[in-house]
C-alpha cells in the first residue's frame, strides 16, 4: 500500500490549494513514491487528531505519521535515500532551508494579500469563518484591509521575486538542471495562488513565469492538470 | 607562491570594504589557501586592466586570472576539490546561487541606503567623485536622497532579514553546523557595513547578530580583526 497524504481542499473536494501540501506532493512525485491524497478541510481537526496537531500536510507511511512540510521532506530524503534526492547532498539540504524560509516569509505573506478575497470564495461556510477568524487574528487586520489595492501590491510583489529571477536567468531550476526541493518549496506558493485565484501574479515575459510553466509540466503535468486558473 | 587578490580599499589602504571581496577572502580561508591582497581603489582601472574588466575581486592563481565573486567561488571549488568544500555538493552549489542572489539584490541594496553617506567619508577625493557619479547614475537619485531617513529604513531592513533569522534559529550557519559559501555571501554584506559605518544595523538580541559574531571570530578572527567599527 502506498502512502496517504492529508491534503487541504476547498469546498470542491478536488480543489487542493495548500502551498505546503503542494511541496510534499511534488516531493513524493520526485521520489517516485506512490501515494493517495485525502481531502481535508481547515475545520476537520478531528480527522488528523491522531497526528497530535491540527494542520496539513500530514503523511502516513505505514506506521509512521509525519507532519510539517519541512519535516516531511527530510523524512522522505532520509527514509528513501536510494530514490532521486530532493537536496543532492547535505550542503543542498542546509541551504534549501533558507529558500524554504524565504518562500514562507516573503512569498506566502505577499501572495496572501493578493489572493485572500479569492480564497474565501472557494471555501465552505464553516471553513470560511475559520479562515477569516484565524487569519485576521494573526494579521491584526480584516482580510479586506490586508488585501488593499492589489494592482499596486502586485507590482511590489514582482520586485520581491528579483532574487529568484536572477538565478532563473542563469539556470533552469533552483536545483540547477533539474528541479529539487528548493523548486517545490517556492513553486508551492505559486500553485496555491493558481488553484484559488484568477488574478495574474506573473507576466509572461518573466523568467519566473517560464520556470513555473516547466514545473506545471513536470511529472506528466501533475500540477498543471490540477483544478485551478490558467493564469 | 600563494594567490593574489585585488581587494577594494578606502583612503586608508587597510580599510578593505567590498562585500564581494570579503566573500572571496573568507572562501580562501575556508579552503586553507594562502593568499596576499593588493589594495585597490575604484579608479585604479589600469591596475586590473589585464583582467579584461574593471571591478574587483580579481584573483590571480599562477597563470589563471579570475574575476566576479561567484565565478571565483566556483573556480576555487573546482580547482581545489580536495580542500574543504564551499558548497558540500552540487545541490548545495545550485541553491547557494539563490542565497548569493538574495544577498546581492536585497542586502546590498538596502544596506547601501543605510551606509552610503558613511562610505563617502572613507574614500579619497578621486574615488569619492567616481562613487557618487556611478551610484547616482545607477540609482537615478542623489546619494543623499537614496540615504533618506535611516532610522526608519533600518527598521524595514531588519524585517527583510526574517528568512535569515528563521534559519539561524534552527541551525548555527546557513551551511548548517559549519559555515559554507552561502554564509560568506551574506556575511560579506554585513562586513562591508562594519568596515565603513558606525551605524548599527543589527540589535544584539537578533539571531543574525549572534551568527555574525561567529563569522567575525572564524579563522582566528580574520574578519573581526579587520579595520572597521565595533557595531
Amino acid at each position: 500500500m502506498g502512502m496517504q497524504l492529508y491534503d487541504l481542499a476547498g469546498v470542491e473536494p478536488e480543489r487542493r490549494f495548500s502551498p505546503y501540501c503542494w511541496r510534499i506532493k511534488l516531493a513524493l512525485m520526485h521520489k517516485g513514491l506512490p501515494f493517495d491524497t485525502i481531502p481535508w478541510r481547515f475545520t476537520d481537526k478531528d480527522a488528523i487528531a491522531f497526528s497530535g496537531q491540527g494542520r496539513v500536510p500530514v503523511l502516513i507511511d505505514g506506521d509512521q505519521v509525519v507532519f510539517d512540510s519541512w519535516t516531511i521532506a527530510n523524512y522522505l530524503e532520509d527514509r528513501y535515500p536510494d530514490r532521486p534526492s530532493l537536496f543532492r547532498g547535505d550542503g543542498g539540504r542546509a541551504v534549501t532551508r533558507f529558500v524554504n524560509a524565504w518562500a514562507d516569509v516573503v512569498l506566502v505573506g505577499s501572495i496572501l494579500r493578493l489572493i485572500v478575497t479569492d480564497i474565501l470564495t472557494h471555501l465552505g461556510e464553516k471553513d470560511r469563518a475559520y479562515f477569516r477568524e484565524t487569519r485576521e487574528k494573526r494579521l491584526g487586520a480584516t482580510l479586506e484591509a490586508v488585501a488593499g489595492d492589489r494592482e499596486t501590491n502586485v507590482v511590489v510583489f514582482r520586485k520581491t521575486l528579483e532574487p529568484l529571477r536572477t538565478i532563473l536567468v542563469a539556470q533552469p531550476y533552483l536545483g540547477d538542471r533539474a528541479p529539487a526541493y528548493a523548486d517545490y518549496a517556492v513553486f508551492g506558493c505559486f500553485q496555491w495562488a493558481r488553484c484559488m485565484s484568477p488574478f495574474p501574479l506573473l507576466l509572461k515575459d518573466d523568467p519566473v513565469w517560464v520556470w513555473r510553466e516547466r514545473l506545471l509540466s513536470a511529472f506528466d503535468g501533475f500540477a498543471g492538470k490540477s483544478i485551478g486558473y490558467a493564469v
